[in-house]
């Protein structure tokens, strides 16, 4: 059987990997809140639907991109969504970040129609979107997640499957966590080199390679040290997610201490106005903090 | 002129460094307080000197690697010390980890005898060691970088010179601000991914290999999962840098909340009889917390 | 003119409160939603309502002191909820603890009716009212005040009217960020003094006057050397009233190093099944991490 | 036998507590650094000795009050110290606040000669100090705390016998333990409260009288909201005590995750120039976090 794919959510991620499928030959139909964003799509070759319900009623697997829980149930679940089109046997994978529990209802609720239901988060960025070398991480079951594989593998470069229903979901929190611990170490870090003087570009030259290396540290921290507060992943972006995690551990009864300080740590630049800043920004509440700035070309 | 290189402090770090410049062909002589530990090297052709006053005495670049900022004083500074043997012109090089203030220290009571020093402590451990695979970060003037930099590469991999007197021992620091500061992290991801139910070896496939990715990620916490604590660096050395680093926070104003917080949890743990597991046992701090025990197999 | 007083919800709280208003000679009319814990005040001379709305119908000021948000939301504004039957003029007064921004939305709600509201939690535990010394933090116009003040002394001894709708929820939100602030602080403190091997009565005895006092060390440490959990006011309380702090936090853009922190301790007391202890045993976080336990007789 | 009284050290604490001991009618010697610090205690009838040694020849109980471990070691132990002059049965009791390690190192050496010794540390201020109303927490053998009585009774209006050697001084790093744990969460209560925008002095004086209420509260929080830094108790001496706090906690294994982090935040004011203000002006450090001001009159 040849998959007729849809996809829902034409944002910065959603049309970079709407395009991937596309290229990849995939037959493909879209739909977005804001019809204009999906016009490079149609031109180059995408079908377009009218409403969720028409794109589930059109294809076989429908993809899901969109910002938060409620969105996605509204696409998804919601009046002219997905459910009131898609056919029994038919397949939803979810892309967004929302939180575990929000991805289980969702499932429970398409199984009583029969049909079945990914939750598939993605990392890597709006260039990994652009590129197709995102990491998705699958939960569902393992027979949905081999007849997606064709379409993850148009998006991602590394796809994993990580467990049931809302595992995908929870393994993209445990992501989030690593991602803000670790800029909070680096922030620390840094600003201690700057109060103690040493040159911080010959710094990071120094420990990046080792035990102390990271992908934030190669990355993020040369940012800092220009003071490019472009964003890979904003921080009101990051917030969300961090509520996420805090509302799942929450419930699961895990105690936070770092994501915890670093949401609070957020909080404050997003106060001052910072929210559009990429999220290594973090290292500005250490800075007000310490009163000192990091910056390249100082020793 | 030919070096004749001297090495005092064969631990478990020192014996390999030494070893590997006397496998590099350098004219070696070293001295050990505990006589036994030089036996293997004088057998393999190294010289032994009774004293590190003698050592400094018939060498020209001395390198020391010993366990705290006392004990470099004492072998350099103290009774019998290097200074009482080192010629003017002479270079000391000390690759423990001690205090940037200490170094400086010893910097400035060698130049007052024409003896040069260079700081340089190392990351990487003891494999790093056996290998010459180590980071050295190396503080003191650019020409006795240059004279000492063919033993450098006999014993490491990348060679940073980051600045002046003691700035090699803080670079030391921002490392161990940063291994830990992430290994904390990791730490809370894991703890939170066990309590959520998710399959942690799946988790840590999905992602490693992005913008969550690390050394330790990638080394220590595969070892969390199989609860192998073995040191790669023990807890009680890791407390040991990172009183050097407090101290050293303290001296130049910067506020650590993070290393601050783990400094604590490690002590924790001491005070628990762990001192001697790996710097990774930190999880440990926070499944006692949250009343968990990661593991693989566990889902 | 005589108002005709209602009461809502007859918990361990508003029970003892009702109580205090019958007693100082008011006419009560009161409902709950299990109907049984009404017959005790019934006895003592209460009438009894149908519905919520029948309540409003009856009486010119409506108490009402119930779990949370969405409670208050019901029996207030829900169906057969007292703005159903409150006449124009009437006067509803909240005394439960729930966010500021719902208590504005409620006062906004019962506006449009031309039905007056004033928020008015209280602190000072089931003890406290039931001997109707509670302190009552309200917010809301002067004159509906003034019009309160009668009931307010028979159930409190300290009232204080702090600002307009919402703020005297912030307030007893303050209260809170402060009670479980100073019960970390205590807990630090015992557990440091434990670990040191000080007599613990001792220690309190000579600290508890000065600098360091607080109601708290005075009141709630003692049980923590009796190991006496029974709870003034439980955790699980604790963390509903913690996570109205936090999100009201979110939405001012307030950082909450210390508050952030405590929940996640108590979330993990919580995860190990002591949600129904006193907000005291917070102490056994700490002691988990430490390794120790604090009781008297020790030394 | 009527004691001869000898006291050391007339800086802003000792002055006022040999001025008191002068006014209970006890034979006072005493001797300080700078001599003129003396001068009014001669003229009001105080003997002058010539060294610490000379103190300790001409008195029975000798009382010091310095600022740290190396002056009391110094006055008692050292060169022309007490411990040269006075006689076997004597009795020296240190009041200053050191370690608890250092005060039982004295005690040892002392013990040596005959000489009795007791910890006896203060809280209350320069003002408790000089209105003989101090907290005294005491450290050493009954009968020695007996003997003293008299004269503690003429500085102090709490005295408790808290233990052995080393005790006073662990009790009175509880002391600090709680009051900068209390101010932390006075600080950030204040802060969120201003981000709340509700009125500052009425949220105190709603707050202060029940289970949130401290010492602290009642007497710090006040100068926040005038903004009134002038200190109790300086932030640079705060700072010195919770070096001793953070160094026997280490020794005895006790985690400390509130004082660690206070003990970050004052050092971030302490780089900024904050040192001579009150310990109250922690909250400024979260101030500049939070990016807001707590001042009276904001709402």
């Amino acid at each position: 059987m040849t998959e007729r794919v849809g996809f829902i959510g034409l944002g910065i991620m959603g049309s970079g990997m709407a395009a991937n499928l596309l290229r990849a030959g995939f037959d493909l139909t879209v739909w977005n809140r804001t019809p204009e964003r999906a016009e490079a799509l149609v031109a180059a070759g995408a079908s377009r639907a009218a409403t969720p319900a028409d794109l589930g009623a059109r294809c076989s697997i429908i993809f899901s991109c969109v910002s938060d829980t409620s969105d996605v149930i509204e696409v998804i679940l919601g009046e002219q969504g997905v459910i009131e089109g898609a056919p029994p046997g038919a397949l939803v994978v979810d892309m967004s970040t929302i939180s575990p529990q929000g991805a289980q209802t969702i499932a429970a609720a398409l199984a009583e129609r029969g049909v079945h239901f990914l939750d598939a988060p993605v990392s890597g960025g709006s260039e990994g979107a652009a590129r197709g070398t995102l990491s998705i991480m699958v939960g569902g079951p393992a027979d949905q997640v081999a007849r997606a594989m064709p379409c993850f593998q148009a998006m991602g470069a590394t796809i994993t499957h990580v467990g049931g229903h809302g595992d995908g979901q929870t393994v993209k929190l445990v992501n989030q966590i690593l991602v803000v611990g670790t800029m909070l170490a680096i922030s620390e870090a840094l600003v201690f080199a700057r109060a103690s003087g040493v040159d911080l570009e010959k710094t990071l030259q120094a420990v990046s390679g080792g035990a102390a290396g990271s992908w934030m540290l190669s990355n993020r921290a040369p940012q800092c040290l220009r003071r490019d507060w472009r964003p890979g992943f904003t921080i009101d972006l990051q917030q969300k997610d961090l509520r996420l995690v805090l509302q799942a551990a929450d419930e699961v009864g895990a105690p936070m201490l770092v994501t915890a300080q670093v949401f609070q740590l957020y909080r404050a630049l997003q106060a001052a106005g910072m929210g559009q800043e990429g999220n290594h920004a973090l290292i500005k509440a250490l800075e007000r903090l310490a009163g000192v700035e990091v910056g390249a070309g100082q020793g």
